[in-house]
């Protein structure tokens, strides 16, 4: 019979974080290296994730009426070279194709890092009136950025999915309304599934999306004081649309161009919520996404064949949380119960012969190891009740500690000490990008992540970085 | 006011069925040109469809316990040649990756044409015991395959997206098992959502997939009288097993190679099911897999509200078949009855002042332009059973085409003439792969399609072509 787990992580996740994730990555069968380097294999336990998210957003997305389309692959050269910010932003890291079969292609073809350049071609041709706007149309496909920076899977990998939505409308005002439907959508998905909070804002113009006007991203801090970009609203104006010519004639029939949207959720998202809630043995899912919602353990059931049968039972009563009923002989229950905290099943259903003459189960919550007893007749009421419990209760901590790790400062020494204390700072700072460069080798790699939205008053402040007065208060931390 | 639509498509079907199918493609939004030569973009009107049937068939292999996953698109090429015939096989159509940045690769990466050699690798490392297997896993994802033939939209693209299984075995025995299960669950999807009959059967050595021990695929009839291949089983034995070292120790410790087959269903199948169920007025879907189900068409209510409050009323009560209310003024009614026709709605519902009186209204079925008064209190009753009658005779009648073209001959003259007018031809072969090269070059390119399974008996039978004995009964037709 094996014995009680060796097959658990090695390392404690404040002590070592990085390695720590790469084994509850390995070792929880989320994901896998390859041969190609730096692209991962999605193993079912996050690829199931990934799809209850696309499914969940899906849903939203319709209520808002975008469609889902498909578009190829790659990209022409010349196509992606229209608008030039774009090119410029996008180029050190693209995948190029230049052979098929023996031949050479007479021209090199881009991996799509993102559609923008063979979408607004077909937009360009599908738009003529304002009778065909708005086109809002989104894809969840696979993309490339070839980075030359230590890949970290799920967090930086040179190939990832994503959806990528593009809308276009006949006004500004429309495209930021829309804009911010798509925003709500995403919180929905990342705070109510991925129990993920987050801080909102608005890029500097030396952090903002090759080719926008503006853009604004979610940021979520992850354990290991680095903060990770969530899901964006890039604002294109009429940018894109005088690169590749999507104008419309409106009622009067006069000849505008179009103004555009560009939102993404990506695979990124799965490596942020498992660093986050995940601790020293193993993953610790959501229960809303969850696949398998409770793993049910009877005990000594080798000589009581009640055991079983009343498992069996429970297993069926509680399936529409996909329970598993883990009856292996070859395995101790002590095994049993490290393989399922190493798995992340939000709940574990402990049934053993004292349990069984007081008609009851023992209930042990993933997120804190919480022991419950619960009587079987009311375990269809009290699971819910514990799910939704998790539920908050994880989103509460992400909270906590995202909230308890952001420290305001003016002064640049500070500013420096706090960083090195994985701190999110709030600083002001002017605008010029040599002052953002400056910040960066001064703290080892933090960077502006944002602009306060709610507009703190920066009168009489001054730049932390060059003491000139300040344009805008920034977030400030190191980032993937 | 618009008129009636000239937007319709301007051949027919039976006279020019190319030209047909790309306006049908372009005319119904289905799916559109790209800058990248033989690609092809998915508009909502096929790509949505395509979503319904990547769940239809999610829903299918979970009962036989295949799970979701993704592996990286890109395959070195040390790894792509691992399996001599495999590679052999795909590299003429191979679109390889040679650079990324301004960095030259170490080694070339071919992007996927269809991914054993990336997922081989893991299962070998992933596999060890007899506890391990079956190994059942799926992905959908993009594959490329650079054709140098002319290129078709759905039928013949570089890129196209599917689903390929890759499962593994203990035994031969659960191997063909399995393949068996997972050839009824797209049964399920292509005869009864798709409404496409075909007829099954196992490929000649020469025909049969790169690296396999055998490959068995369902065939369908397309009204241009050529034949596609749809669903597949390849059933690999240990070939790949082999190159790829997937090894596992069973019960009594004793190291074994793996047993593997390979699944997919592609969206060229889309192009089969366009093909087969439309007519010159443009699309017919399948009622099944048809998103909008109902066109509401109210006539004449500039003048009476009440018709346009009854329509609405009528979306109300329908809701559950997601249909659209068109109340545009700026068209007329022959206008919208040809937009719908032409993108395939299954029902349409007129409703106009003499309808209202007689509390009715009109429902015309897209597949046959009958005309049906229904009293609007039986709606919610008659809906369902005409949309079951349609995708019941849109089955039947394509089951009736595919009958109805095949003929049996011993005789090549006879063939000949059989092919050039566009039937299948069930004939005796030898299986020498010179007899099958001969046969393709004497009909102007049919082919043997498969072996006829019913094994019926070829006793004094000679073969077609070279005359000596025949060693099966081959389906032959020309195909994409």
């Amino acid at each position: 019979m094996m014995k009680k787990s060796e097959e658990g992580i090695t390392v404690k996740k404040d002590e070592n974080f990085s390695e720590w994730f790469t084994q509850l990555m390995i070792k929880s069968e989320l994901a896998d290296y390859s041969s190609v380097s730096g692209c991962i294999i999605l193993r079912p336990g996050s690829y199931e994730i990934w799809e209850e998210i696309v499914k969940a957003c899906d849903k939203l997305f319709k209520k808002i009426n975008v469609k889902n389309a498909y578009f190829p692959l790659f990209i022409p050269e010349s196509a992606f070279s229209k608008e030039q910010e774009h090119v410029k932003g996008f180029t050190p890291e693209v995948a190029w194709v230049t052979q098929a079969g023996n031949t050479k292609l007479n021209e090199r073809l881009a991996v799509r890092p993102t559609s923008e350049a063979i979408m607004y071609e077909s937009y360009s041709k599908w738009i003529r009136s304002w009778r065909d706007l708005p086109l809002l149309l989104n894809q969840w496909n696979n993309v490339v950025r070839w980075e030359f920076k230590h890949p970290v899977p799920f967090f930086r990998t040179r190939e990832f999915l994503w959806n990528e939505m593009h809308t276009v409308f006949a006004t500004e005002k429309e495209a930021l309304s829309h804009g911010k439907k798509v925003m709500q959508a995403y919180n929905k998905i990342t705070e109510e599934l991925m129990a993920l909070p987050g801080i909102y804002g608005r890029k500097t113009e030396k952090e903002k999306f090759a080719g926008a006007v503006f853009s604004e991203k979610m940021h979520h801090y992850l354990p290991n004081g680095k903060v990770i970009e969530g899901t964006c609203f890039h604002y294109d104006g009429q940018n894109f649309a005088k690169a590749y010519k999507i104008k419309f004639k409106d009622k009067n029939s006069k000849e505008n161009f179009a103004y555009q949207n560009t939102h993404a959720i990506s695979t990124r998202m799965l490596g942020t919520m498992f660093a986050t809630h995940s601790d020293d043995k193993g993953l610790v899912i959501p229960p809303k996404l969850a696949i398998n919602k409770i793993a049910i353990i009877p005990l000594k059931f080798e000589r009581d064949k009640k055991i079983l049968e009343t498992a069996k039972k429970i297993l069926k009563k509680l399936s529409k949380y996909s329970p598993i009923l883990d009856d292996r002989l070859e395995v101790t229950p002590g095994y049993k119960f490290n393989e399922w905290e190493l798995k992340g099943t939000p709940l574990r259903i402990e049934i053993g012969p004292r349990d069984l003459e007081q008609k009851q189960v023992i209930i042990v919550k993933r997120n804190d190891n919480q022991k419950i007893a619960v009587k079987i007749d009311s375990l269809e009421k009290e699971i819910p009740k514990l799910l939704n419990k998790i539920q908050k209760e994880m989103f509460d901590k992400a909270k906590k500690l995202l909230d308890e790790n952001q420290e305001k400062t003016e002064n640049k020494q500070e500013l420096i000490r706090l960083i090195k204390n994985k701190k999110i700072v709030i600083a002001p700072l002017c605008d010029s990008q040599k002052c953002e460069e400056i910040l960066k080798s001064d703290t080892s790699g933090a960077k502006a992540l944002f602009i306060d939205s709610k507009r703190e008053s920066i009168k009489n402040k001054r730049c932390i970085i060059c003491n000139k007065p300040a344009n805008y208060i920034v977030y400030i931390a190191k980032s993937y």
